[in-house]
Formats: structure tokens, C-alpha cells, sequence
């Protein structure tokens, strides 16, 4: 029935796209796990459910001249030239993570292979860990809770902190960042006025997410609770530096979810120190504090161990939102998350 | 010129409402101090800025006779057929407070007079204590922060908490009461599962909400969280048996920001004490607990001293919600949060 090969019949489905993963082992292992790459979805074809830590083994010599996708994760190796020379057919580099910084090279964008992040997905959890320290600083909650610990009896909160509560408060943003804009979307069921400081940010740009554009000098005068959402580049070290830590008010709280180089920290210890200053850090400099450090233990400190990005089940969500990446090219869909040389520049 | 006297004037205004305060002494200097006192609005008059803590005083003898509007709160004395019967203008009572129980009797529902309750604005702050509260027990965050502070050193998260995150969660709401219907709106955008055991819900009700409606035995063995929103009743007393307590996940969160009366809180202290339960306790039996009570100082217990309701700030939310009913009766138009004689029966 020569019909049936004719213009009626469907056509052909397109040879799916060859899928490699780019990233540490361990990592491989905790957000792409066997369970996961069997069900890659339709259009997708896994060569190697091993990751490449490395462009220079024999794995990768034999799976680059094939790979379409590269599904990249933290540890993912540099795509330089000379690497994408061996990856001709090369046209995606989807990322299960944020940033793409430690792996991208204009090299990739020259051969306009591209590249997307999931940022959006690792913004989640860092803006659901802003929002709860939030929430609980402007209540005083953590503080009382450490004070009925340690004194065991009835004790008169609002004679402690007369301006506990959240109503009224103001929550002052540092950078209108992906992170910042997702904290600015999940403040909006709450009686709190949105301080928002971003050089990138335009007056029209401010009014559309409903928050108050000012300078950072005037943003952490006025802030009852100051949050750090800016990305860690040369212009922003010690962005928040002595004069506008001590210029925060008494009693405000501090948080810090993004990077310790952002805080001028001998400024930050000193004020704290001094007791009318509340501290949620949850980065710090060095990553990992030096025991005799005085942020340890200080009743004012909250110190958290690097956890507000994605991890544990989150990785499931940074695995899920590459491979609908992944499944839009191989539908021949635009990416949801794409990646510009441009964008790079600014970003963390 | 009679003209102006004709039907073409403005007609006269009505006279304003005559306004009580009802409540103890303390309560009235913290929820409406001389500047809230001040700007009542029109249509109201304040017979006295001193509240009525009392209706046997000389001042309730003088202004008993008058009181169209009785704005009452914590402390205010009951309202008997006896105390109605010298208060024959009263048409409202407007509770800045949550409960009426403790001042409304069937004499005010015999006399027709509205009542109204500020326990909407109440139920915000439980449900932000609740909602952060959530969000961090899903992520371990206040168990790792513990851990770092003990430790003070470099530490691996997901080695302690392998299925650390909010992602994919279950969230088991005990009662779709105002305060646990917030909780629902609160939670909406986070990508966890809602579930809700509730007598009075409706499957409907439930389909509505975006919630899964299942009963209790069901939900305390399939949440991450199990948080209680329900009235403290003679039914609802230690409503999480024992066999509940156990049949809690390994590695879930009890959070009670309702009534100590609700838990058996010997099984949950047991259970505690295994290490697999974790508990955010705002409210227990005694309201402040004996200072060798084990659940001081455990690891797996953050307790405070009752603070999820109204305090500090918030106390002006109350007024404005009080406020504005009492501006609604001047203006003669429905109060917003009626009470009805059948409600409270079923009501905390």
C-alpha cells in the first residue's frame, strides 16, 4: 500500500537526542540516580548513565563525537574549544544546578550551542529559608524560644520585645535578584512593607512587583529585617559594609543566605557583639567558621551550615527541571530557563 | 429661606454611636492606647478612654445607660441578662480578641445584639508562626543549626538528614479552623501535599481548599509535619491519643500552637525521648512547664512561651479589625465577622 508512505501517513520521528551527563560522581549519583534517567522521557537517549568528571578519559572519548545534550551538574569540567572540537554535535548544556559559571566558556556560546540553568528550581529553597527567618525574626520567636530554654519559667515576652509581630514591619531586600524576587512573591500574603535595593532595578521595574526601589544606604536604616540577595561578584565585596552594618536599626535581623564575601564580617561580629543587632547566617567567611569564632554560640546568631540551597529531596527538583529542559529540545521547544553570555556577566 | 429645611437638603447626619470599652486595664493601654483612642473615625463617639473592667463600678453606671457599641477584649467582664438590662441601647459588641466565650452569654443573643470577633486578624501571626515553622522542620534547619553550634566544624547535612527539603512533602493539618484554613493559604505556594482531617470539612469543602480530606489516623501516619488547628473541646481532649503520637513517621514534626489539652503530652514526651519525633511546642499542659520537665533542653523540642497569637504589633491589628466593624455599624452596614450563637458553640 504505497499510501501508507505517501503524504497521509506521520511522519518519521526524529532520532533521539543522545544525552550525556557532565558532573561529579557523587553528585551524578544524588540527583540523577538509576531511578531517574530510566524514565528520561520520550525523544531522549541516555550513551552512558556514568558522569563525565573529566573531558580527558576514555568515556568521554568515545561519548563526545555523539552527545547532542549535556546535562551538566556542580563539578561538571570547563567546556573549552578544545572540548567541544571532540563535540561536534553538541547543541545543549543543561544545567541541574544554579550557576554556570564554572563551566561555561565563551567558547560555548561562539559555537551557539545552548545553555540553560536551574537556577529558578535552586532559588526555591533559599527564598523558603528567607521567608520562615522572616517570619520568625520580626516575631522575636527564636530569641524567646532560647530564653524560656535557659530560664525554665513563666516569662513576659512583650516586656522582652514590645515590638514583636510581623504586622507593619519592614523587610528591606538586597538585590532583586532571582532569589530576591521569588522572597518579594512569597512575602506578598503578609502585612509587611517591601524595601527593595538593586542597581539593575528601574523605578517601573519596582512598581511591578509592588515593593519600594531605594538606595541601600536608606534600605538598611529603615529595614526591620535586612536580607542579602545579590549575587557574590568583585563590585559587590563587603557590599554591606561597616558603615551600613552599623546603620541598621536596633533590634533588626541580619540574613545572609547568598555569600559571605558580600559582609564586611569583622563589622558584622562587632556589631552583634554589642547585642542590639540579630544575625541569621547561614553563609559565612571562611565557609566554615574557625571554632574560637565569636559568631559561634552568641545568643543572637543564627548559624546555619550552607543548607538554604537545594539539598536532600531538592535534588529531585533540580533533576526535574533539566530534563523538562532536556524534553522541550528534544520537542524542538524553546528552553523555559535559557542562558545568555550577557545575562552571565551580572549574575552569581 | 425654608428651602434649606426642605426635602432638597442634605439630610441631617445621625446622631454618632456611643462607644464603650470593655476589657482589662492593661489590655486597653496595649490594644488601643490614646492614639488609636483618638482616631475612632465618624460615626463614633467615645463615652471614656477607661476601659470597663467592671460593670459594678460608678463609671459602668454611667455609661452602661448610654453604650450603643462595646468594643471588648481580653478581660472583659460577662455580659448577664442583669448587666443587658441597664445597657438597653447596646447593639454591638465588637471583640478585639479572638474567643468571645469568655464575656458573650445566651442574654446578648436574646437581646438581638451583634456580636463580632477579631479572631481573622488572630488567626495571621499562628498561621506565620506555623507556616515557618513548616518550612524549616522539612529542612532540618533548626536541628543543623543546633548541630553546628555544638560541633564547630565542617559538617555534611545530608549525611544527618538524608530527605532534608520542603520538596514533595506532606503537611498534615489537624482541623480546617480559621487558623488552619490560613494555614492552607499560606502554603499554597509551596510545593508540598496538604492534608486535612476534620469532622466538620466536607469533601467538597476539601476539593475547594486543594486539599486532601482523610481521618486523623490516616494523616498522622502519612505527614511530615502534623500541625494542630483544632478547638480545644471536651472532645477534642488529647485528640492526639498515644497511638497517634506512635503512629507518627520517624522523623516528623509535631507542631502545637492550639491547646496543650489536645495532646497527651506523657505519650509525646516518651515518644520525644526516643529521638525519632520532633515537636515545636507553643502551647503545653501546664501552660508553663515544671522547670525539670524533660522536654526542656531536648534536642528534638523547640518550645515557646506562647507567642504564635497576638502580641507586641500585632495587638494593632486587633484594634484596626474592632475599628472597622465598629465603623461598619455607624455606617449601617453588615458587620464582617459576625458571631452567631451556633458558631461558638463549635469554636475554641
Amino acid at each position: 500500500m504505497s499510501l501508507a508512505d505517501g503524504p497521509l501517513s506521520a511522519p518519521a520521528p526524529a532520532a533521539p537526542l543522545k544525552v550525556a551527563l557532565a558532573m561529579a560522581p557523587d553528585v551524578a549519583a544524588r540527583i540523577f540516580p538509576p531511578s531517574r534517567l530510566a524514565a528520561l522521557g520520550e525523544g531522549l537517549e541516555l550513551l552512558s548513565p556514568e558522569p563525565l568528571s573529566s573531558f580527558d578519559t576514555p568515556l568521554a572519548q568515545a561519548l563526545l563525537p555523539q552527545v547532542e545534550v549535556l546535562l551538566t551538574g556542580w563539578g561538571a569540567p570547563l567546556l573549552t574549544e578544545e572540548v567541544l572540537a571532540r563535540a561536534p554535535k553538541l547543541r545543549f548544556a543543561l544545567h541541574a544546578a544554579g550557576s554556570v559559571k564554572e563551566h561555561i566558556t565563551d567558547a560555548v556560546w561562539d559555537r551557539g550551542i545552548q545553555v540553560s540553568t536551574a537556577a529558578e528550581a535552586n532559588s526555591i529553597p533559599v527564598a523558603e529559608y528567607t521567608l520562615a527567618m522572616i517570619l520568625l525574626a520580626n516575631k522575636c520567636v527564636l530569641q524567646l524560644a532560647s530564653q524560656l530554654q535557659d530560664g525554665r519559667a513563666a516569662m513576659d515576652p512583650e516586656a522582652l520585645f514590645p515590638g514583636m509581630g510581623n504586622f507593619g514591619k519592614t523587610v528591606g531586600l538586597v538585590g532583586a535578584s532571582r532569589i530576591g524576587r521569588r522572597v518579594i512573591e512569597l512575602l506578598r500574603p503578609f502585612d509587611v512593607t517591601v524595601l527593595v535595593a538593586d542597581p539593575f532595578l528601574s523605578p517601573a521595574g519596582a512598581a511591578g512587583l509592588g515593593v519600594e526601589l531605594v538606595e541601600l544606604d536608606e534600605l538598611v536604616a529603615a529595614a526591620d529585617v535586612v536580607s542579602v540577595h545579590a549575587p557574590d561578584l568583585p563590585e559587590t565585596h563587603h557590599l554591606l559594609n561597616e558603615a551600613r552594618i552599623e546603620a541598621m536599626r536596633p533590634g533588626a535581623t541580619f540574613i545572609n543566605t547568598a555569600r559571605g564575601a558580600l559582609v564586611d564580617q569583622a563589622a558584622l561580629a562587632r556589631r552583634i557583639g554589642r547585642g542590639d543587632l540579630y544575625a541569621v547566617l547561614d553563609v559565612t567567611t571562611p565557609w566554615v567558621l574557625d571554632a574560637g569564632d565569636p559568631l559561634y554560640g552568641h545568643p543572637n546568631v543564627v548559624l546555619t551550615p550552607h543548607i538554604a540551597g537545594s539539598l536532600g529531596v531538592e535534588l529531585g527538583r533540580l533533576a526535574s527541571y533539566a530534563l523538562q529542559e532536556a524534553r522541550r529540545a528534544a520537542a524542538g521547544l524553546p528552553l523555559r530557563y535559557p542562558v545568555t553570555a550577557r545575562e552571565l556577566a551580572r549574575s552569581a
